[in-house]
């Protein structure tokens, strides 16, 4: 038996020879059903393949591998994290949790060890949404909350999603069929890079995710009044920067006033026409809130409009609030982070819970199935970047972590679901 | 005698014969050294020449028509604005005083009113300094400020400023014959739209200029941590727009509480690798501050500077503070001004003593002569684009106030200068 850091290490050379698969020489870019994500594809397959699990790439894209239990009634238990990548990414942003599952099931078979229910292990073939600007396609097709209407929807260059299907060897009209009926689903485990600075900053390598974070965008339009910025005196002025900059101000006083339950960024701002010696009439800007909470979401939603109104107003500026995106909170299953977390003490760390404030294919997948996920801690937080890292000792310890969930899923299981 | 408001009719009808050429068909576009500023420059010099003053284009391209007085040993007074453009301007900036300058010598010439001084009227041919990205060339050559070493100085297309006078026919040699010595000027007087909103808010058609306000042009980039908008807690966070917002608000609240003395802008603010999910770490802005006060300005600025280090301290940024541009104030000359402010009462209207926030001839021309300006009402204060405008009795009121400044100015001159 290897130990977990010879795991480790295995698990993470072959992070590196999938991030060598890319779609420019420079960076690691594999956007959903592009050649260089293909090869990728191909590559995790063959890893599937060669650790004896039953494997198959469905119609969406996802390289699907099976390791049955001997109890053919047995429910299924996914492992999963995504293969796609944002342009330039990191090595570790969705295929350590693939590669993870890939070293479980084969510790699992090395050392004969049989489970009670199956094991479905599944690198999701577009989590990031880069290409169609649309996430979850993978895990969305699996839970069964496939939306058909994006079949027709195309891509930059103009081809939809029909037609890259067909390209990658994929079956539009099967994608209904990809999906695990809800009653067949154990559970839901997937380890993931933190993604934040959280576990960095407190030195502890994994963390339990209690939830994934709801989400509202927002367009804000700000209008004033341009003009010279050497003739319009101080007091005759509509600055609609100004008014910007209040907002942005107001956003950071709310976030920090409800720090545990929220963040809040203004990460855009643009000031139309611009120039140094002109009095700013038309600003754009950006506001994005999330929460666990879905209740403190609405309710900082409505605070941070009403607040927005008021600046408008006693600034004698308009301003045009346009939602852009909503997306609901995914609490995580309370028992299967239970499970989790007692096999975080059991390894010996403190068990820290942590909202994801990043989406994950656990989002769509909580809505048919009890999921959970194991947060790894990564160099400072970053990612989405060629300097996102992860130490080897932090990658062993979620080893640790995820054979000892496996055991104790296992052992529950067979107290309460066994004939 | 014509009354006022047929000359103003005429002069806004030359205005319009003027405007009517330009570099592209929708707009007004006559900027140095441009065929079409030939043309429009071409059409002035025959309105002077018309009127019967000694005409001439000189070096720098600027026209120029002298009424010299019966007394040969006198002084000159210049009356004078530009005749160039920005892009897509307006009709009345520049054009305006020119044109009421010639206005008003026509008057005098057919009232056969002799004057006991020289009067030297005069079509600046650059003060918007759009091509050379160098303002008052035209004013400079007059004023003998003229820096030679601009010589050498290409445009956009890489035509260098002896090229451009060449092709209008100037001859860069001759430039510091056509200054004005500073012994023979009298003074200088130039109307001009206020390109401001204090005229037009007040129901004023004219005001006197005290003093063009100095300036200083500074650029701010701020730099913290860029991070992910959902993942980075808000105690965690080093964001460079809100610190670059805090500036903002300081700036607008430290220009409120000085109004009387200065105006304070943030016109640019650039989020650089803006998206609404990520929290920005890299923001650049832009500070322009006028006063007619140059202690006030020196004042500002560094209150500004260190608001700015203070407000980048606090918030774990690193703050680049590198200064632009900087121009000392001009004065109007207090006699001249005292002459103008009692020729608008005598012409009935209140007395409006204004600062301009945005520069104009008379600041080189101010550093060798007495210099003052009447600014007139313009619409909203707009400038710089195609919705300026001003109103037949504003102009109108502008000749009637100009008729009065230069018989008072006689009147003061024989008392003074006579034999």
């Amino acid at each position: 038996m290897k130990d977990t850091f010879a795991r480790a290490e295995n698990l993470l050379a072959r992070i590196d020879q999938l991030a060598a698969i890319s779609e420019d020489e420079t960076g690691v870019t594999r956007t959903f059903g592009t050649p260089a994500f293909l090869r990728g594809s191909a590559l995790v397959r063959s890893w599937f393949e060669q650790a004896g699990l039953a494997t198959r790439v469905d119609s969406i894209g996802n390289v699907r591998g099976r390791l049955e239990s001997r109890h053919p009634v047995a429910k299924t238990l996914v492992i999963a994290s995504h293969i796609d990548t944002v342009v330039n990414a990191g090595k570790y942003d969705g295929p350590l949790g693939v590669l993870l599952g890939l070293d479980l099931l084969e510790n699992l078979l090395a050392a004969k060890t049989g489970l009670p229910f199956h094991v479905e292990l599944i690198a999701f073939s577009d989590e990031e949404g880069v290409r169609f600007h649309t996430t979850y396609l993978g895990s969305k097709v699996v839970a069964g909350s496939f939306d058909q209407t994006l079949l027709t929807k195309a891509d930059a260059q103009g081809v939809t999603l029909t037609e890259a299907l067909r390209t990658m060897g994929g079956d539009p009209a099967a994608l209904a069929q990809d999906a695990i009926p809800a009653d067949q689903w154990l559970g839901y485990f997937e380890a993931h890079i933190e993604q934040g600075p959280v576990l960095w900053e407190n030195r502890i390598p994994v963390a339990l995710v209690t939830a994934i974070a709801g989400q509202q965008r927002v367009e804000l339009t700000w209008r004033g009044m341009a003009g010279h910025a050497g003739t319009v005196p101080m007091d005759m002025r509509q600055d609609a920067l100004a008014g910007a900059a209040e907002f942005v101000l107001a956003v950071e006083q709310f976030g920090l006033r409800h720090k545990a339950e929220l963040v809040a960024t203004v990460g855009k701002l643009d000031v139309r026409g611009a120039a140094s010696n002109v009095i700013p009439g038309d600003v754009v800007c950006s506001l994005d809130l999330r929460s666990a909470d879905a209740a403190c979401l609405g309710t900082a939603y409505e605070e941070l409009r009403s607040l927005a109104s008021q600046i408008a107003e006693s600034r004698r500026l308009t301003l045009h609030w346009n939602p852009i995106q909503q997306t609901a909170p995914a609490v995580c299953d309370a028992h299967l982070n239970e499970l989790l977390a007692q096999a975080i003490g059991e390894a010996g760390h403190a068990v820290v819970p942590l909202v994801s404030g990043a989406g994950h294919d656990a989002v769509p997948v909580s809505a048919v199935a009890p999921a959970t996920m194991l947060f790894v801690r990564c160099y400072k937080g970053i990612s989405h970047n060629p300097l996102e890292n992860v130490e080897l000792a932090d990658v062993a310890a979620a080893i640790d972590v995820s054979d000892r969930f496996l055991h104790l899923l296992s052992t529950h299981y067979q107290t309460h679901h066994s004939a």
